[in-house]
């Protein structure tokens, strides 16, 4: 097994033989996935960074690694300080460094497969700055030098019945042949693998926590598709399910493909689509429409199968987090629980429904101080107790066929400080104003944030990420097109109007570096609202999510009488849903829990 | 006198002989104000349409006016259906109109002068398709043919002194070089009166209700500048006041100026100056470089002498508003007041405060059902009296020469209807979320709009206009850049961070088609906060206007004990503050009208 060391010099060798002074690595795939296989963690391969999000940069002298806020301490304990420099974004931007560092006149490779056109433009207008070029390469040279280089998975799809999907996929299509014709396109791209997953009712288990499949498509304006995944993956099931509707290709017939659509109108999605898919259409005479994909908005407008669905999982999911937070309240005050401890006994509680498929994602658990850092993700090295009169937040979701779930709770053990209460009664009265807000149709999640913030705002703080994002059906756990997020976010999707069918989080929070974290989340779903009177068309929320909320943790002087209520009765409805779930001392646990305030 | 018929034959002749095959008339000048001089009011003459917004297009054939929902009545009214087919904005432009009605291969005219560049990008794009072309006059054919045309204002500058401004034109131009430097542009031009006048320090009489004098100018990047006017308008006052870093030269001489320019960076922004200033930089071979006039966001941060001289003004502005509230009190359950006459009588209280330069915009005055439509100007043909039981709106404000007022207050006559005081109360309660709302340094109005409407959105009503608008200093009473408003608003600004020193006004309402009108405004300031325990940079509102609130009409028992403390405490102000300005029975009937709920 070659060290890190090793294989940078055998990446720089492998460049210098393509005739490239530098070549960049990214950590994404083909598909611009959160989430990415084995097989295309080649930033890991090459630094031994193991983060989420990040991405190298190689010249033949120099080589730096860029990573976010999150990961500060994580890298400079996974990379090498004398091979690597660290670079923090957003401070410094590979475009800027490289037109810093990159010599003039150097050629800077990138794989044009693991990059959007966008970044691909920025980057070249700052190298020609420099009189340098960004070359695209046709073979990825870390794969060239990568000796046991895992392949993708081979694991074979499943069909996602109309029991759970509650669609055909012939009727998905039909409705974007219907949109493409209306936008004079021939053809969409679909390279996103919910996407793909979403149109074809078909699951895969290629992702960690996502269950996708590593696949391309196109879908056409007469309603049939071109599907493009190894063939091996495909069994008798899931052809017989396509149907004639549907062409099946290898995988890797997709560029190909793509270079006969000379004089077709193609859309393609510019911020999920690689810039490979891009040049290919336009190097063979295609015309590109760049527009959204047209499977994002109907995906996230959940039809009643889905939505049914999503109910039947929450009560499950429910009953296994109220098991787990029982527990927690016994286990905890004697001393021997970990964060790992915990995240692994709530996958045990999850895992016994016998329906759980994966995770949803990595569980957030966090104990003390390290619940301060919102996306702390626990490990051997971290790994802390959870100590007498001190918050534990779990941050956590399953997949299920029928649905996706994702909830947070945060419990104290032992007595919490009257800081910790006002705090957390803050964030409670910011979740009430969501889960019971009035609006009209049309209006975006940017015109909702602050009902969630008002209350920490008022004490003069805040939290620093958004307050809602969208959740898949039996897909990713992190869905657009909508968020609920403040304006000037850099995630895109506060303006995006809102619509009965989706599914959202909502889970304002509060965090005091060095001390405690709180988080309270629950899924909710858009829904129109009948009001006496109104003259317009309103929506509210739904909530979804059911599991006791920590009144030991609530200051109720800071509630009004209307978020009193608000909170009884919802309790109420967690022992109605959830009691029948629960056998013995779990079902009288839940009620002492959700008594009235 | 020709009428408008003859008008209509005499400017297609005109249109023959300019080898031409139509023309678009818009209604604005050449410094795309919001209110425009006699001499530029080409639509009113063409068509006889008097509306403060509208557009009109001549083909040989064809004669088109186009409005807004505002003006449906009013423009049938006005203009003859003979000649002219009625256009409704939004649903359909100028440029789908032209596609859709001009000849293939036209020449349709446009003066480069009363055009933004995105116009005409758009109808450019809009005609190609049909082979016609947009064509810049050197001359506009109307001023060829309107025989009488009225010459622009000749009146003369004042100067706005420290006293006011609080801050001298060199610094305010210093100020502007230092960004040219770092934006590494030559100069930037100022197109928008409201521009010139707030950064050279002057004042004029050119358009109605905003104090602002006819002009162009340059800034330069050593902080010295060139201003264009017409010399009659400099008395020496003026001259010396400009003093040696301000370059003066005729009106007339800027276009030729513009063309001096080869080689040289210069800013222009690209939603206030005319396609004219772009064309012909970029004719003479100067770089453009399309960014927002250096004076927009200095000039919506007021200084403390800004400040101190609002706070003067509103003294004396709400003084005589309650002398007008007074007098409405005892005159209109009398049955003698119409709106025109209680437009009439405000206006002579404010006349009597000596020191009313003009009104701030025309005065709605409203009454009963008037008063739902939103941007209502009473006429002698609309005109209503003022009737028992039912509710009187005015919106009105005035320029003096330390402060722009801008208030609106609605008061019942008689007895109102529970359903009123329903919708009184939630509008109320939007005004006060809003003036009460405490945030991050950085947010912007977007987040705050919904603060405003959650009351009315909870009965499912909502209002459709944005909540606030930027005031200036003795200069337009709609400023910009910030904007209290909704997500996907075709008013731009809701994005804009607000910052100390900014004035805006905070006007939720309600509106029933038919039947009656609310609307509460006041100014308020954005302010830092003090919370004890913040851990961010707070901002607060600071409320500017004092007038009482008819509290006949609030519901007291929608309001919360905080929301009936804040108007008791607001009340209580007004008559510390409004009080002293006042006399004998003024002053008592407004201590009785703020006496605490």
């Amino acid at each position: 097994m070659s060290s890190h060391a090793d294989r940078l010099a055998a990446l720089r060798a492998q460049l210098q033989s393509d005739r490239l002074d530098g070549f960049v690595v990214p950590l994404t795939d083909e598909h611009m996935s959160e989430y990415v296989g084995s097989y295309a963690q080649r930033l890991a391969w090459l630094t031994g960074f193991e983060g989420s999000a990040g991405t190298a940069v190689v010249l033949p002298e120099e080589a730096a690694i860029f990573t976010d806020g999150r990961y500060t301490v994580q890298v400079r304990a996974q990379v090498d300080g004398d091979h690597w420099s660290y670079q923090s974004i957003p401070d410094t931007s590979v475009a800027e460094w490289l037109q810093a560092n990159a010599a003039d006149g150097a050629r800077i490779g990138y794989d044009p497969w693991l990059h959007t056109a966008d970044w691909v433009k920025r980057a070249k207008k700052a190298l020609a700055e420099k009189g340098a070029e960004l070359i695209a390469v046709t073979r990825n040279p870390i794969d060239a030098v990568w000796a046991d280089r895992p392949q993708p998975s081979t694991a074979r799809l499943s069909v996602q019945g109309d029991a759970h999907a509650g669609r055909s996929s012939a009727a998905k299509r039909q409705e974007m042949a219907d949109w493409l014709k209306e936008k004079k396109a021939d053809a969409a791209v679909l390279s996103a693998l919910e996407s793909i997953a979403w149109t074809f009712n078909v699951r895969g288990t290629d992702v960690s926590h996502t269950p996708v499949a590593l696949a391309f498509a196109l879908v056409s304006d007469d309603g049939t598709a071109d599907l493009f995944v190894a063939s091996e993956k495909l069994g008798d099931d899931v052809r017989q399910h396509l149907g004639n509707g549907v062409r099946v290709h290898e995988r890797a017939d997709f560029e190909p493909f793509l270079k006969t659509l000379r004089g077709k109108s193609v859309v393609v999605d510019p911020q999920l689509a690689v810039a490979a898919i891009f040049e290919t259409l336009e190097g063979a005479g295609a015309k590109v429409i760049a527009a959204r994909d047209p499977s994002v908005l109907p995906r996230a407008i959940k039809n009643e199968t889905e939505i049914a669905g999503h109910v039947a999982a929450q009560v499950r999911d429910g009953a296994a987090i109220v098991r787990f937070l029982r527990w927690l309240s016994i286990e905890a005050p004697k001393g021997g629980v970990t964060e790992l401890s915990a995240a692994a006994k709530l996958q045990d509680f999850r895992a016994a429904t016998g329906l759980l498929a994966d995770l949803s994602f990595d569980t957030i658990s966090g104990a003390g101080p390290n619940a301060a850092l919102p996306h702390y993700r626990v490990s051997e090295e971290s790994n802390r107790p959870l100590e007498m009169d001190s918050i534990y937040l779990v941050d956590s979701g399953g997949q299920y066929r029928d649905g996706t779930t994702d909830i947070t709770r945060t419990v104290i053990v032992g007595t919490p400080t009257a800081e910790m209460k006002d705090r957390f009664t803050r964030v409670l009265k910011g979740n009430i104003a969501i889960d019971t807000a009035l609006f009209p149709a049309g209006t975006r999640g940017v015109q909702l944030d602050t009902l969630a913030r008002q209350f920490l705002w008022a004490a003069g703080v805040d939290y620093a990420h958004g307050t809602g994002h969208g959740v898949g059906a039996y897909l990713s756990v992190h869905e657009g097109p909508q968020r609920i997020s403040p304006a000037g976010s850099s995630q895109a999707g506060g303006d995006e109007p809102l619509k009965p069918g989706m599914i959202l989080s909502n889970e304002p929070g509060y965090y005091k570096t060095g001390d405690y974290g709180i988080r309270i989340e629950n899924l909710i779903l858009v829904v129109p609202r009948e009001i006496a009177g109104a003259e317009k068309e309103m929506l509210g929320f739904e909530t979804l999510t059911f599991a006791p909320i920590d009144r030991r943790l609530i200051d109720t002087d800071l509630l009004t009488g209307a978020e009193r209520r608000w909170l009884n009765d919802y309790h109420a409805r967690v022992v109605a849903v959830i009691g029948p779930e629960l056998e013995g001392e779990d079902r009288a646990w839940l009620e002492a829990e959700c008594a009235p305030l």
